[in-house]
C-alpha cells in the first residue's frame, strides 16, 4: 500500500512551502490513505504537513497515524498547537492518546484545553482500560421525546459535522435517562410525516451495556445485535455515551488477539507485538514457560519412577516423544475448537455432554488411526515381537483419546467456574496429556511387556 | 439470556390464538430478543408465531434464528409461505440460506420467488464462499451525480425501509460505474443547502473490494478504514453490491476463528463446532496429526542414533520430555505472537530484523532462567556431577533460543512465500523443535559427558 516514491515528492512541497499542493494531499484522499503516505516522514515533517490542513482535516489524518508517531508529535510539537488537536479530537481517541504518553506533558497539556473537555478527559480517564466507559465517545445525538422529525433533522444538520456518527438519535428524559433510540434511516423514511414525535418513532426494547462492563460483553452484544454503535449507561440508565462501531471492531480484534495469545501460553499483551518491550515479552512469556516447566518436571518424576523398568526395553524410550507428541497435539486441537465455540457462543455449558461424545469418538478415530501407523512404525526401528509392538498403538489410543478429552472438557470446566476457557491454553493441555501420556505408556507397556 | 419460563406462556397463547399478545410479542422486542425466546420451540411452533407477525418483522425474526431451526423451517413448513419470506430476505442472508439447504428444497423453491430476486439469487449463488461476491448485499441506495440534496432525501426516504442500510449514498454514472459516495451524515448536514447536487458532495477517493476477493482483505480494508460497509465492484468498477457492517463483523469472526484453529492444528471448518460432522472433524484434524506424527518419527530416529550413547547415560532420558516440550512451548508462543501481529497489520515483513532480534533477546533470557531451574531439578533427581549436570541449562538455552527463532522466522517466511503464516502452526513449530530439540540434547550431553 505504502509508496514510498512519494515522500520525496512531499517533502520537495515542504520545502518550497507550496500551500495548494498540501492542501490538496490532505483533504482528497481518505484521511487513512494521506496517513499511509505519510508513514516514512518524521514527526516533525507529517506535523509541519498537517499544519497546512485545516483543523478538522488535521484531527483526521493525525487519528490513523500509528502510536509511535502520534506520541512523538504530541510530546515534541508546540503545545498550544497540540492541545487544539486534542480538544478537537473524539472524546475516547484523545483519552487513549493520553494514557499512552509521559504525564509530565499531559500535565502540561491540560491547562491548555478548553475546560469542558478538560471535565470530560478527566471523567473519561477514571475509567480502567478494556471497560465500556473507557472506549465510550461523549458525543452523540441526544433528543427528548417530544421532538418532531423536522426539528430533529435540523437539530442533527447542525450536529453532523461534529458528531462520529449520526446512525442513531437517542431519546432521552429530562434527566438523561436514555428513553429509546431512533435510526437515521428510521427519521429518513418518516420525511413525509415531519410532525411525528420521536417518542412515537423510537424502539423502547434497547440494547445497552453498563459504563463498567468488559469489552468481552460488548464484543459479544453487538455481533448479536447487528449494532452500528451500542450505548453505554450507568447503573440507573443514565446515557453516559456511544461506543461507535469502529472502536467495536477494534476491540473485536482486540479480543480475538487476547484468546490466541492467551491459547499460545503467552499472557495478553496491551500493546502491539513491536511496541511492547522486549523485556515485558520475557515476563509475560517467562511466567507461562515457567509453569509448564514445572508441569513437565512432572512427565520427570514419572519416568524416574519407572526407570528400572525402562532399562530392561530400551526401545521405548526411541518412541517418549511420539507418545507425549500425539497426546499433545490432539489435546491443543480439541482445547483450540472448543475455546473458540464457547467464545463465539456456538457451544454453552449446556452441550457439555453432545461436546464429550464427540471427542470421545473423534479421539477413538484418531488413536485407532496413528495406532496403525505407530505399530508399522515400531517394526521400522526395532526387530520387535508382534505382540510386544502392541505397547505402541495401544498406548497411542489411550494417550490421544485422553488428550481430547482433556483437551474438551478443561475448557468447559474453567467456563462452569467462571474463569476465562482460554486459559486452558494449548501448551497447558499438552502439558498435562504428557504427564497422562507417559503415565499410559508405562503402565501399557508394563502389562504387555510383563506378561 | 434465554428465559425458559417464557415458553409455557408462549405455547399458551398458541394454543388460545391469541393475537394480540402475539403480536406484540413479534414487534416490541429487538427482534434478536424474540427469537432468542423461541430457542425453545420446535421449528413448527416457531412458524406458528412468526405466522402472526407481518412479513417485514417475520423476516427479521427469522433473521436472527440460528441455522439448524432456519433449515428446519425452510424445509418443511408450506413451499408458498416459505418463497415469500426467502423473497422478502436481504440477498446476501438468502443466498446463504439456500447454499445450505437441500437442494431438492432449493429447485421446489426458486419457481416461487419473484423472477427479479429469483436472477439475482443465481447470479450470487455462482460466487465461491467467502468471497466479496458471495457476501454482498445488492440492495443499495444508488443515485446519479446530478440529484440535488431535496431530491436525494426524498429518494431514500421511500427505500429506506427496504434497504439493509443508507449510511451511505453511492454515486454512480449512466453505466453505473461508481463514482463517489455521500454518507448519510453529509446529506443531513446539508439540508440548509437543498439544491447541491450528489456530485458536488461526494468523496471520490473511495475504499472498494472486488467481488472475487477474498473475506480476509474485505475484513482488514474496513479495519483500516474505519468504514460501516464497504462497496463491491467487477473489474471495470460497475457497482455489484454493498457489504454491510454486519456482515463485516462476522467476516472479522470468522477470520479470527479460522487463524485459531490453524494455529492449533485444525484444518478450518466451513461451519460451527456442533454442526460439523464428527467425522468430517476427525479427518480435517488426523490430516494435520498425521504430519506431526510423522515428524514425531524424525525425533524417534535421531534417539535411535544415539542410543548407544544413552546406554551410558540412563538419567538423560528422564529430561527428554523437558527439554523438548520446553523448545515446542517458547516455539508457540513465538509462532502465535507473530502470526497475530502478521494478520492485523502490527508486523510486516520489513520488520523482519527487529523481529529475530527481539526474540533472539527473549530466547536468551527465557533460556537462562528455564536453565537455573533446569540446573537445580538435575540435582533433585540424581546425585548428577556439577559439571555432567551442566548438560541440562545448557541445551535448555540453546532448545529455547531455537523454539523462539523457528517460532518466529518460519510464520514469516510463509507470508513471504505468498502462503497464510497460520500454517505455521503451534504443534508444528513444536514438532520442528521437538526434532532439533533432540540433536540439541544429543550433541550437547555427548560434547560434555565425553570430555
Amino acid at each position: 500500500m505504502f509508496n514510498p516514491l512519494l515522500l520525496p515528492e512531499l517533502r520537495e512541497m515542504l520545502a518550497e512551502q507550496d500551500t495548494d499542493q498540501l492542501r490538496a494531499f490532505c483533504t482528497e484522499l481518505h484521511p487513512a490513505r494521506t496517513a499511509e503516505f505519510m508513514e516514512g516522514l518524521t514527526a516533525a515533517e507529517a506535523w509541519a504537513v498537517l499544519r497546512y490542513a485545516e483543523l478538522p482535516a488535521r484531527v483526521e489524518i493525525f487519528r490513523y497515524f500509528d502510536d509511535a508517531k502520534q506520541h512523538e508529535i504530541v510530546e515534541t510539537v508546540e503545545r498550544r498547537e497540540i492541545g487544539e488537536l486534542i480538544a478537537a479530537l473524539p472524546p475516547d481517541d484523545r483519552v487513549d492518546l493520553l494514557n499512552q504518553i509521559n504525564s509530565a506533558v499531559v500535565a502540561e497539556l491540560l491547562p491548555l484545553i478548553p475546560a469542558e473537555e478538560r471535565r470530560d478527559i478527566l471523567r473519561l480517564r477514571a475509567y480502567p482500560e478494556g471497560t465500556a466507559g473507557a472506549l465510550m465517545t461523549t458525543e452523540l445525538a441526544k433528543l427528548g421525546e417530544s421532538v418532531p422529525v423536522r426539528a430533529a433533522l435540523e437539530q442533527i444538520s447542525h450536529q453532523a459535522e461534529n458528531l462520529e456518527t449520526i446512525n442513531y438519535l437517542y431519546i432521552v428524559d429530562d434527566e438523561d435517562h436514555l428513553r429509546g433510540v431512533v435510526s437515521t434511516r428510521q427519521l429518513v423514511s418518516s420525511l413525509g410525516k415531519p410532525d411525528r414525535p420521536m417518542g412515537d418513532l423510537m424502539e423502547r426494547d434497547l440494547v445497552t451495556v453498563n459504563d463498567t462492563d468488559d469489552q468481552e460483553t460488548i464484543a459479544e452484544r453487538v455481533a448479536r445485535y447487528d449494532l452500528l454503535a451500542i450505548p453505554v449507561v450507568d447503573g440507573e440508565h443514565h446515557l453516559l455515551g456511544i461506543i461507535t462501531h469502529d472502536d467495536v471492531i477494534d476491540v473485536m480484534q482486540a479480543e480475538a488477539t487476547e484468546d490466541l495469545h492467551r491459547l499460545g501460553a503467552v499472557d495478553p499483551l496491551n500493546t502491539s507485538y513491536l511496541q511492547t518491550h522486549w523485556f515485558t515479552l520475557t515476563w509475560k512469556r517467562g511466567l507461562w514457560l515457567l509453569i509448564l516447566f514445572g508441569a513437565s518436571l512432572l512427565t520427570a518424576a514419572v519416568l524416574k519412577a519407572y526407570q528400572t523398568n525402562l532399562g530392561g526395553m530400551t526401545w521405548l524410550v526411541l518412541f517418549i516423544p511420539l507418545v507425549i507428541s500425539s497426546g499433545g497435539n490432539s489435546g491443543s486441537q480439541s482445547a483450540t475448537l472448543v475455546v473458540r465455540a464457547l467464545t463465539v457462543g456456538d457451544v454453552r455449558l449446556r452441550d457439555w455432554a453432545r461436546v464429550v461424545l464427540r471427542e470421545l469418538l473423534i479421539g477413538l478415530c484418531l488413536g485407532a488411526v496413528l495406532g496403525v501407523f505407530g505399530y508399522l512404525a515400531v517394526f521400522a526401528f526395532e526387530p520387535a515381537d508382534r505382540i510386544e509392538a502392541l505397547v505402541i498403538p495401544v498406548t497411542l489410543v489411550l494417550v490421544v483419546l485422553c488428550g481430547t478429552l482433556s483437551g474438551s472438557l478443561l475448557p468447559l470446566l474453567f467456563q462452569r467456574l467462571g474463569l476465562d476457557p482460554a486459559l486452558m491454553s494449548n501448551p497447558f493441555v499438552a502439558s498435562i496429556s504428557d504427564i497422562t501420556g507417559i503415565v499410559i505408556y508405562m503402565k501399557v507397556a508394563l502389562t504387555i511387556l510383563g506378561r
